[in-house]
């Protein structure tokens, strides 16, 4: 880099970053300098690649405006398009490295509430009876593999028609599909629950016509989200999914990891059934343990 | 990269950007999928070096956010953002590239209107008498030095305020310090005008801020826009710049190249002035020559 070049302020092609960069001499906050530096120097590398013609910047232009303007309370276009391209994910992998052997974490989605009602163990999240019944087991564990006391589990999850409760106010009761837990001294829980449908992320705004254009679908695969947090561990942010969904290797959000599949089974027992209070004479069983990483 | 990892749809933070470029499989636009795979991998190095807190990334997202919502009819918030990143210039550059000797381009800017009147040549384009008087002359040349005749050149300019008309339509008079002027077969132009004063770009917005945190000013060095044309020849957008002006190294926009430095010189001259149609005992003089490249 020819310093002389970029700090007489003068443009030129291939000095164009450094020349920007320099720009920043004055710049008071050095985390702000450091981040603009990446930025601008990304930017540059980035256009010098791509080549766009004019017509092609003006197009990112009205993209970017766009993408700003069809935000308001409710909804969140700049976060789609970092979820839609890996960002969102990046960012949570970089803030929640675990040690070996530790639950990983995923998203948290738009759709958590924070007042969902505590429930005793083995409560039906779902208030309408609608969908296909299904019983959520498993157990919450120290990196040692012994049980942890005291687990707070906050779960939520999408109806069988791939709606939260809070995107069908009047539709769904209050907190429908939506329960915390608390473990006893031998780490489990469990909960009656629906089979969760894959759904499609808002996609009628500038970010689902790109992806449209990128060859891509707007689904996310079945799941349910779990927060899970014990005093002296880490909060666990994530989600267990269906492998057999059809979107699993494909979800638009790119949240699955490997370590969420969890197995979703049929399980054809009557007297199984009825003993749990389902109504009919199968239901879906899906058991997942959670390795709570210690808090540093 | 492991194509297998990124193949599989799973997210890694090591194969982050590779799994989401693989999932363009279906695109069917190539030049999209080009540009969109640069996107992708620039904005995954740069989040990468970067390691934004979850605070910071949305400090972004809310950035991006309120950057599309100050944008209206008359103000294009993400052009000044591509402006102030040096991303304007480096697109100018990229599709201007001039041979040799050819006079360069630099940005276009906002303030241009297409259907300025055509005067004479030697016509003054003040037309509320308003500043320091100023004479500019030049010649419009080919490649190999020899007059271009029948080139059209179209002048536009800040007053000594700072303001263009369409700035402070019902304070200036319409298409004041604006004009269009043909060569004849000398290729020499001439007209008079005021000198023009270094003004800011709008810093009111979320780029101002941006500015202002990255311990820079909005404001552009004095400068006279210029559009020639001539049959057979590329289009020349570009300025000549006052090298003496206190912004002449700061550009916010980054729009000063060396070869666009002109010289504005203070002539005391009275019986000139008088000549020339000036009020005053003195006047600044700036001359000019501009090289157009062959159309290709
Ligand atoms: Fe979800
Ligand atoms: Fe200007």
């Amino acid at each position: 880099m020819n310093m002389h070049v970029a700090e007489n302020g003068y443009f030129t092609e291939e000095h164009s970053a450094e020349t920007v960069i320099a720009r920043m001499h004055d710049c008071k906050d050095a985390r702000l300098k450091q981040v603009m530096e990446v930025v601008i120097r990304k930017l540059h590398e980035a256009v010098k690649e791509i080549e766009p013609s004019e017509a092609e910047w003006l197009d990112a232009i009205r993209f970017l405006t766009a993408t700003g303007q069809i935000c308001n309370e409710w909804r969140q276009e700049w976060i789609l398009f970092s979820d839609i391209l890996g960002v969102s994910m990046l960012v949570d992998a970089i803030n929640h490295r675990k040690p070996n052997g530790a639950s990983e974490s995923t998203v948290l989605g738009p759709f958590h509430v924070a007042d969902a009602p505590e429930m005793p163990m083995g409560a039906n999240i779902c208030r309408d009876g609608k969908g296909e019944d299904m019983l959520v087991t498993g157990r919450i564990l120290d990196p040692d593999g012994q049980p942890v006391e005291g687990a707070r589990i906050d779960v939520w999850q999408a109806n069988d028609e791939g709606f939260y409760d809070v995107q069908q106010k009047g539709i769904q009761p209050d907190f429908n599909l939506r329960g915390v837990f608390v473990t006893g001294d031998d780490g489990r829980y469990w909960f009656r629950a629906v089979k969760p449908k894959f759904y499609p992320i808002p996609d009628d705004g500038p970010v689902g016509q790109l992806l449209r254009a990128m060859g891509r679908h707007p689904y996310r695969p079945a799941h349910l989200h779990y927060i899970v947090s014990a005093p002296g561990y880490a909060n666990l942010v994530t989600h267990i999914f269906d492998p057999h969904d059809p979107y699993i290797r494909s979800d638009a959000v790119f949240g699955v990891k490997e370590s969420l599949l969890a197995d979703f089974q049929r399980v054809d027992d009557a007297e199984r059934a009825r003993e749990l209070g389902f109504a009919g004479s199968w239901f879906w069983s899906v058991t997942h343990d959670f390795v709570l990483a210690r808090s540093s």
